[in-house]
């Protein structure tokens, strides 16, 4: 399938901040300044292009480019970078022929460093001259630092009689010192959408999609989501139905990037879909699934391939979630390990941890006290797990 | 020192319930109902016993025997559970000689299986007659479960011109399937104290011992802290000043065993103390404290003795505590690493690693915004802590 997204090019070079000489200059240029929505970190501890580009769409919802460096997070780094995070979207500006204001700066890699502004300063030229209807493979490759794949997905379907493309790229979540490697996630579509209506309908796919995925809990100073929409499918803005399988489509597309990034993370050997349904509220729903899916317990369990239905109904249980033991019901796949409140025997245990054996399985437990659901994707906590984030640079 | 504590006796005998023949059950008892607080875990699945002991201690803070099994949780057994647990209470308060409400039962083990009580009940007369006033040590080791040793903490005060005492054990807090293995803390005192002083006294001490401790977050069914005071060293109720000095003398003990469950946490091999100063509020402060010594990439980077102050302080960043950058000073024992919204630079962090190679040692995060503070003690994860916890058992 083409990535191709009509109204965009894309680029990666290497400019010269990675030792390695591997890519780690990314640059997105529309040929307009089209609709554009972000969703930005909620850590109190911000890096300034994330502050600033968050500024830069708040109530206009509008982008003409994306440049992203990998290999230096400029965070931490107080008032010089943000001066550098501000030079960074002038000059790709002046490039691109644009205004700063529609110019959204994104930066991973080690923190508490200065930028080097001269390798940006030469390297956003060339990845300009670079640019290509056909760059989204170097983009991606570009945006990665501790990630073992680049990650690239699209989709495209008919919707209101309009052929609509959707295309990105998303980057891995887990930190390795001295990197703290942010979660990217930046998609293109050629959807005719208001700026407007974009903003809310990013929030809400984000929330079950880059924001329903977690591998340690800790999220990065730099983590930002972006769509771009250029419109160029043709015809008047999607709107009602039209825009809700346009919604469905994007979902398709930032899930699976979002499950890549789970699929990479350092150290995890599996991917498990979490729900907890029958919660009493949404908050509810979303404490016990974070809980469990958060537990180190529940999962070096996973790792183990140990159907240890008492450290997720116990990690529920504290989670802070209102719920009554008689009326867990507890799932691996269609296998039911624990109900009205005892566990279901050895053989249940026996079908369950074959189900753990595979790479990718559910989870479900339902507190049987309401309908509200969330569901998160998680990973096996491994040996490596730890190995690769206690190694010491030497 | 002497773990004699004038009017206590105690027992660890072996029941037959662990398969090992390691001791199995323990037996406290007073010469007569006497002052008792308990502290409990606060999951919502909590095992029968662990509801049962509450209940009999609220509102009149009494007890004269603790009955404590290894081996087996009685959680997650449903209505069978609840009546082997009054069961058991009953036989240990007919051989005690008291009534039921007067009998304080744990248990810890393995959870979904039932108490085997034909074993308890030829147990438990045993146990009465294996009581001695020097019986602390096997009944510590009889309340073991994957603990590495048996701990047992003391220490004396003259407080108000009397010797007191105080003697008591614990147990670890870490789970292996098919174990839950509860942590306990049982203290014993001949300081005269009246029951409506020794709860709130005991809540306030757990509050900055054994509820200040964490290894991974995760509650268990049947966390229980208890502490019995007979009142034999004689003299009038301890009031005021004297204590205030019972408290710091009950403190010191708790913390002891507390930080030993640390020490005997499983798979860790360092013990760390967390302080977040300088909050705004103590909510603030428990936060962020809880954030950073929870943190997955935080305690693997203690294990590979990285100070990485970046993942400290994008744990308290994500925290919900209010925080600012700029104000943030982050300490390792003297080493200052970030000050002012900056990292301090290459040789602080070299400095900090040497305080990292040590098996214990501080961290401090002052918020700059307030005087609340909070401090937890915590261990690293090594890839021991995976390899344990996800063995499946074969």
């Amino acid at each position: 399938m083409t990535t191709r997204i009509p109204g965009f090019r894309w680029a990666g070079i290497h400019c010269g901040i990675k030792k390695s000489g591997k890519p780690d200059l990314a640059l997105l240029v529309a040929d307009a300044s089209v609709a554009c929505a972000g969703v930005y970190t909620t850590n109190q501890i911000v890096a300034a292009p994330v502050v600033q580009s968050k500024v830069r769409l708040a109530g206009r919802h509008l982008a003409k480019v994306v440049v992203i460096n990998s290999g230096n997070a400029n965070a931490c780094t107080g008032s010089r970078g943000e001066a550098d995070a501000r030079q960074m979207a002038a000059h790709s500006a002046t490039i691109a022929g644009c205004q700063p204001i529609d110019v959204q700066v994104c930066s991973t890699g080690v923190i508490g460093a200065p930028l080097p502004m001269n390798l940006l300063e030469s390297g956003i030229p060339k990845a300009y001259e670079a640019l290509s209807e056909d760059g989204l493979a170097a983009f991606a490759e570009a945006i990665c630092t501790t990630d073992t794949f680049a990650k690239v997905r699209s989709a495209s379907a008919v919707i209101d009689g309009r052929e609509i493309h959707v295309a990105g790229t998303s980057k891995g979540a887990g930190m390795i010192h001295p990197n703290m490697a942010t979660m990217l996630g930046v998609i293109a579509t050629d959807a005719p959408i208001a700026p407007a209506e974009l903003d809310p309908l990013w929030r809400r796919v984000c929330q079950r999609t880059f924001n329903a995925i977690t591998i340690d809990g800790d999220t990065s100073t730099n983590d930002t989501a972006l769509i771009l929409a250029s419109g160029r499918a043709g015809g008047p803005n999607l709107e009602g139905s039209a825009l809700d399988d346009f919604e469905v489509l994007l979902r398709e597309v930032a899930s699976e990037l979002a499950k890549d990034i789970v699929r990479d993370a350092e150290g995890g050997t599996k991917v498990v879909q979490i729900t907890v349904s029958g919660a009493a509220s949404l908050g509810d729903a979303c404490k016990a699934a974070d809980a469990v899916s958060l537990s180190p317990l529940v999962k070096t369990a996973m790792h183990g391939e140990d159907p240890n239905w008492g450290r997720i109904i116990a990690a529920a249980g504290r989670s802070g979630a209102t719920l009554d033991a008689d009326a867990l019901l507890l799932k691996m796949n269609d296998v039911v390990l624990y109900k009205d409140g005892v566990w279901q025997g050895t053989e249940a245990e026996a079908a369950a941890h074959d189900v753990m054996c595979q790479a990718e399985y559910s989870i479900e437990l339902n507190l049987g006290l309401g309908s509200a659901r969330r569901t998160v994707f998680t990973c096996d906590f491994s040996a490596d797990y730890v190995r690769i984030n206690a190694d010491y640079r030497s």
